[in-house]
Order: C-alpha cells, then sequence, then structure tokens
C-alpha cells in the first residue's frame, strides 16, 4: 500500500466519511481495517465476482497439465488467417480506428457470408454490430434490450455469462433445465437431453423479455432439431419475447445433424437476434471478434450499447477477418474450406475421446456439435472427502484431478443456477479441439489411472 | 424485412401484446406502423444515441476531405511496434484467449513502466486492468464504481463518452466548466482555461461518488498544474470522492509543462483510479488496448465488471503491446524513446497550426498537451443562414466547411452539456497528428478561402 489506511482516517472533515467497513472478500480489501464508505463497488455487480475461467484457467495454467479444460484450442488456426493479420500489421491506417459498428470491409463480408443463409439480404450497416467477442455481442444485446424488472428464460446448463450478464442488467434469470431421457443401455447423446413443452410454456409470462437460446450448445454438444426450435420459436411469437440466438458452434456439427438458424423460421426474423464468433469460426479464440446479425430495430439499441462501452473495435484483427471469410466464402462447397474442414477434423477428435471415456468405464455424452464432451465421473469413485470445501462434486474432482493426474477439465455445475447445480455436479466436461499430442497425453493419464 | 409487419399482428394470442407505437427515430424503426411492444431498447440507452463521432466520421470519409476531425494518426505508428503484431500473429498459442484481467506479459510491463512515475510497487495481477481502450478503461470504472443516484463532477469541455456512460449506470453527471481568463492583446493558450475554486467545491456534496479529471485534457490540451491538481485532490479527500484519471495523453506534453499523476499526490492513491491507452502511447488507436491503474479495492470491481462485459482483451496485441513497451522502457531517458520523441514530433506541428490558424485572423488556443489545438472560428463570418438546422454553430461551421472547403474538424459544443452548449459553440478543434502532406494540404485550403 502507498498510503497506510490509517492515514485516511487523519484527514480533516473527510474523516465523517469513514466507517469500518467488514472485511470483505468480494472487494478485496480483506485488509483494511478502515476503509471509505464511498470507495467500493457498485451494487449492480454484487455477487457476480466468481467466474469458473479465472479459477480453473489459473489451476491449468501449470505447463505439466494437460489442458482438456477452457475451450481454447491448440491445433494450428488456418495458415491464411494468421498471415492475414501478419500482413496487414504492417499497413499503417488499418492500424487506426475504424467505424464504430464495425470495420466496412467486415460487415459487407459477413453479410455476403449470411446471406447464404436466411432468404433475405442482410444490410452491412444497419442488421449487423461487430463486438468484442461473442461475449461482448451477448453484453451488448442484454443491456441494449433488457430492462430492470424483465425476465429472460435460460437453459440449463448455459454458458456461464449469461445468468451475471442478466443481473447486471437488474433483470430475472428464470431457469429451465435441459432433461436427460436415459434409456438402459442405450449410449447417451447430447440429443438424449430435452426440454419439456409444458415445462417450458410454464417459464414464459408478460414479464419474459427474452429467451436466450444456444445451438449447438456449450456444454452439452446439443443441436436442437428443427422441431424444438419451432416449439421455441412458437412460445417467442405466442409471449412476445425476443430470442437471442448464440450460434458460436455453428459451422462445428456432426454427421447426421443439421444447424438451423431460429431467426429464420417464419415470424422469427424480427423478434431473433443471432450471435456469431470469430474464434469459434476460425479457431482464434484470441481475437475476440464477435457479431449480432438482426433487424434494425433490435439491432439499432445493440450499436448504442456499442458506442457508449467500447466505441469500436481493433482494425487490424476486423481487416484480417475480413479477408479470411472472403477466402472461405469463395469456396464454400469445397472439402477445404474451413467451414467444412474443421467440423471433418473435430469429429474423429471427438470419436477418439468418447470411445477413451467409454474404454475407462465412464458415460460419456456424445455431443452432435461443439468441441466439449461431458461425461458422468461419478463412476470413478474418486474419494474427495479430505476436500473440505463446501463446493460441488465436479468443483472438487476437477482440482483433485488437476492436482494428482495433471489433467484438467471444466466442472458442468459452473454452467449452473444454484437450484440445478446438484442435478450436475457428477459431470465434467472436456474440450477436444486438441492437437493429437495432447489427446495422446490424456489417454496416457486416464488409462494410466484406470489401471 | 424478411416478414411485413402486418403478418405479426395475424398471430394468435401473441396479438394481445401489440400496439401502435409512434414512430421513433431512435429506435430506428420509423417504417413500422405496428410493432411488438417488448421489441425495444432497454430505458438505459435513451436519449443516448447520438455520436459526435459516428456523424463526423462519416462526413470525413470522403477521399477529398482534408481530415483534420477525429484524435487519428496519420502519422506512421513506430515501425517496432507493427513488426512486433506483424511476428506475434504468426504464433499459434498467442491468437488464443489469454488471462481476462490483462495477458501476464502486458500488466507485467505496465507495472514496470509505471512503478517509475509512482512511489510504489504496482501489483500486475491486483493493481492493474487491461481494457478494450481507454473508452472500455472509462466503461468498466463507471459501470464498476458508481451506483444509480450517485453524482458524477464533470468538467466543461471534456471527452464526449464521460456524460452518456455516467447516465447509463443511471448516475447524474454534475458538470462544471473551465472558464476562459481572457486577456487583452495576450494570445490564448490552453492554460488561460481554469476551475474557479469555489464553483468547483459548490459541486461537491454527499451525493457525488467520482470526479473525472482529464489530463492533458481533450479537446483543450490543457495540462493541468500541479496547485490545481492539489484542489481537487482536497476536495476528493475533504468530500470522500473517488478521482477518475484519465491521462490518455500524459506524454503528449510539450515544452514549459509536466504532467502530474494526481494518484500520486498523498492521501490519493486509495481514492484514484488512473488510465492510460496503446492507441495514444504508441499512435495505434486501431488496437483499442488501455488499462486502468490502482488500488486493488478500486481494481477488483473494475476486473468483475471486465469479467462479465468482454471477459477478456485480443492476445496478439497485447503480446505486441507489451513487446513494444519493453523497447521504450529499457530507452527512457534517451531522446529516441517514443515517449520523447513523439512530443518532441508533435510540438512542431502544433506550432505550425497554430501559427496558420493566427495568419488567418483566427483566435487559436494554443495547447499545452495533446494533439488537438482549438481555435474561435467566428471572425471567419461564415453565413450559415441557409442551414436550417437546430444545431449548433460549430456543428453547422463544421458540415459547412467539411462539405464547402473540403477541410474537416470536430465542433467543440459536442464536448458540452447541453447548459454549457452555447459558451463553446464558436470553437472547432482541429487534430495535428497528421503526416506534414496532410498539413500541407489544409494550409492550402486554408489560406486559399481567405484570399
Amino acid at each position: 500500500m502507498f498510503l497506510a489506511p490509517r492515514r485516511l482516517c487523519s484527514l480533516g472533515s473527510g474523516a465523517k466519511f469513514l466507517k469500518t467497513i467488514r472485511s470483505s472478500k468480494f472487494l478485496g480489501c480483506s485488509t483494511y481495517g478502515k476503509m471509505s464508505s464511498k470507495l467500493k463497488n457498485a451494487k449492480r455487480i454484487e455477487g457476480l465476482d466468481s467466474s469458473v475461467w479465472t479459477e480453473f484457467t489459473k489451476l491449468a495454467a501449470d505447463p505439466s497439465v494437460v489442458n482438456l479444460g477452457q475451450g481454447l484450442p491448440d491445433i494450428s488456426p488456418p495458415t491464411y488467417v494468421k498471415e492475414e493479420l501478419s500482413k496487414i500489421a504492417l499497413v499503417d491506417n488499418l492500424n487506426q480506428y475504424t467505424r464504430g459498428f464495425g470495420h466496412p470491409s467486415l460487415v459487407k463480408a459477413l453479410s455476403c457470408l449470411y446471406e447464404k443463409f436466411y432468404p433475405k439480404k442482410i444490410d452491412p450497416n444497419k442488421e449487423i454490430v461487430v463486438t468484442v467477442g461473442a461475449y461482448g455481442s451477448l453484453y451488448n444485446v442484454i443491456q441494449g434490450l433488457v430492462d430492470e424488472g424483465d425476465e429472460v428464460i435460460i437453459m440449463v446448463p448455459y454458458y456461464d455469462c449469461y445468468e451475471p450478464m442478466v443481473r447486471m442488467a437488474g433483470a430475472t434469470p428464470v431457469f429451465i433445465p435441459l432433461r436427460p431421457k436415459y434409456v438402459a443401455g442405450k449410449k447417451w447423446s447430447s440429443s438424449d437431453w430435452i426440454l419439456d413443452p409444458q415445462e417450458l410454456e410454464s417459464k414464459f409470462n408478460s414479464k419474459t423479455k427474452a429467451i436466450i437460446l444456444n445451438t449447438p450448445h456449450n456444454p452439452l454438444g446439443k443441436v436442437y432439431t428443427k422441431e424444438e426450435l419451432q416449439l421455441i420459436a412458437d412460445l417467442c411469437i405466442k409471449y412476445d419475447v425476443l430470442c437471442i440466438s448464440d450460434e458460436v458452434y455453428e459451422w462445428l456439427v456432426y454427421t447426421g445433424n443439421k444447424h438451423f438458424k431460429i431467426a429464420t423460421f417464419p415470424g422469427m426474423w424480427e423478434r431473433t437476434v443471432t450471435i456469431g464468433s470469430a474464434g469459434k469460426t476460425f479457431s482464434v479464440t484470441g481475437w475476440k471478434l464477435g457479431w449480432t446479425i438482426g433487424p434494425n430495430h433490435l439491432i439499432r439499441p445493440i450499436q448504442i450499447v456499442q458506442q457508449n462501452t467500447v466505441y469500436t473495435c481493433a482494425t487490424p484483427l476486423q481487416e484480417a477477418l475480413a479477408q479470411a471469410l472472403w477466402v472461405d466464402i469463395k469456396r464454400m462447397n469445397d472439402p477445404e474450406c474451413y467451414f467444412n474442414s474443421l467440423p471433418k477434423e473435430l469429429e474423429v477428435k471427438r470419436d477418439r475421446i468418447v470411445r477413451l471415456l467409454e474404454s475407462v468405464g465412464l458415460k460419456p455424452i456424445a455431443p452432435d456439435g461443439g468441441y466439449f464432451v461431458i461425461a458422468d465421473v461419478s463412476s470413478l469413485d474418486v474419494d474427495l472427502s479430505d476436500m473440505k470445501t463446501n463446493e460441488p462434486y465436479d468443483y472438487k474432482f476437477v482440482k483433485w484431478m488437476t492436482k494428482n493426474k495433471k489433467l484438467s477439465a471444466i466442472p458442468v455445475s459452473a454452467f449452473c443456477d444454484s437450484e440445478t447445480k446438484s442435478q450436475f455436479e457428477k459431470l465434467v466436461r472436456f474440450c477436444f479441439i486438441k492437437k493429437d499430442s495432447t489427446l495422446d497425453a490424456a489417454e496416457e493419464i486416464i488409462k494410466a489411472w484406470i489401471r
């Protein structure tokens, strides 16, 4: 500390504002005996301090750990993607500010790409916003469209930022679990996790502002069928609800499945914003570029949030992304197109990790999309009674596994609200967008463990 | 539109939620006769849709216009800065996610750099957050620390995002103008714009949560003196107020002036967050990287906002910035250090543009820091009576100048609240971080105009 807190107390009339506050882990100021009452966090972020990523990424940072945790590819991104950035970095004016709502060449490329999937033209300036990752899209959408007191329906498990983002907007998340239909003897797949239609409708009411859909789904890998999406669309229309469709894994769909865009369902364009990600599309999660597509009456509020939060995204990355998109837009029907070749490459890895987990007696849920596989780890019967925390089983299990087996993963209860955590706490998520050598190392660990 | 709005009206029970809404420019949906009542913006962004940057950047995009508007360098960024990014783009793992609160090598470089200016060590993990530009820092700070109902003091003129950011947090901006002390016959400088101490104190009360300081100041170019900062510090301590110190132009201070960090004043470290910018430091505004430095009890809430808005910043840019910082940290006492060479280069440009404006009979305010010069344009007596908008004089003047003289600038009333706009509407801001050829072109336009 530059000044000991007691120094503050010796100040003139400021002292009347000083009071003893309780030692607070949240404020990160437990060392302060006394502190000004005003020098503290805003109420809107209270209770939003924990993050599974911050916690488990730190654990997995040990280089001796085989990291199947965070969704962080260790395969090489496509060469042309890296080379575009390398070239553009040397161009003076591509290192300066660009248009706030999206670099002109990037929104043009995105509109050209997505017009292939919508029955209408996409206006690059009025119907697209480029954001700081899909994460930034989710934040902008919620801040721009969701009011204090609104309700937002979230399907459990869910990508973990949905809940704090809704709470930060002063709205109430309303949770509905995806429930497993388990048939004895049959292998589990992500399509076995389904919504109960009556239960889903029971969550809608006049306060419901939005529902957050995630297909292909993280962490389950579920690819919603046309019929499942029609049910959600019907309810959105019936109850006049906005659909926030997180489709960051849109290209990563495996044999026998098809990705549908709910925005293309009748009556849904004008009530849907669809979110995509450069990080997932080109395996460059560190670029932190995403986008939201929708009708102008929904996109305009999102642009206003952008303008008052970050103003604009990084220019060299946006230009490089635009150039990379053109490479693949021009060869979308070729097997070499990255949108086609990456899922083929990942399907082999998915099959490998599913077989590996089965071979050691675990019960993996084979994903139809995305790059994660979930497995029930309870059959391993690991004794965690030494771990004296009040954390869910899966948190303790992953910490134990990272420390003792040098293999990291992500606990699935991190993707659950407090009430449903217990239903999911025997499940652990493994990421498989990894080099073969990484998967070899994981295989070695798991096989040795079981022996 | 994908579906005509009337189609919505034919839907079953959803129809009861539909009502006619007034044609709204804000929603960008004036073409919709009827629209769902729920498909609209959140209240928190109402009235925050205009942006001087969006409006005037579009005007200046015409390639025949000489652009002295937005603070966008057209000089080359340092070669080593661009080359670092070019190299790093080819490294696989530097294209993936990094630590959310700041890439490890970057926060280390920042702590090493700033330790030279503070009388204490800066903890890279607990006392720094890397953000999406200084803009993102401002947003995170305000969301993390300012509550609904709080008051935030802002000095007018001010960088234009301060006001909407405070309003988005549900707080009330309280404005105090910098007032000119004009001495007949003496040339104007930015140091002639000062705060009245009594007037400043009158703005503080028990609701005051924060004051936003900007030194060197945009748009005035004022570099606050030690005495002026001490006055602000004393009031912050007396009224227990947080100081948000925007120091993005910290290196750009001209002969005879010195930049002071208010965080280093006695009693101020624990109530100050200081914001810096890669874009301004290395003339790469398109990188959109900034940082906030302060005590952990103020930084922790900012980290929590980061974690729930964008999660992390772009990895390749962060690594390139870290490497570029090391180059200059190692030669801080050399004239070639960019922190020393850029202000020398800019001082020549400042002198040139001030002389140019004077030579045509304008009254420029010579800036002590930053890369903008303001001039009173009323003596040009341009007839704007044809322009039928209700905009302030300077908005009309800049639009007229951009269209008729092919020279763009930024109206200073864009940096004012609605009540003080009229005091500043004869002033126009010119950016001078421009190549000599750009300044030559501006000179030609201005000289021809006056002839």
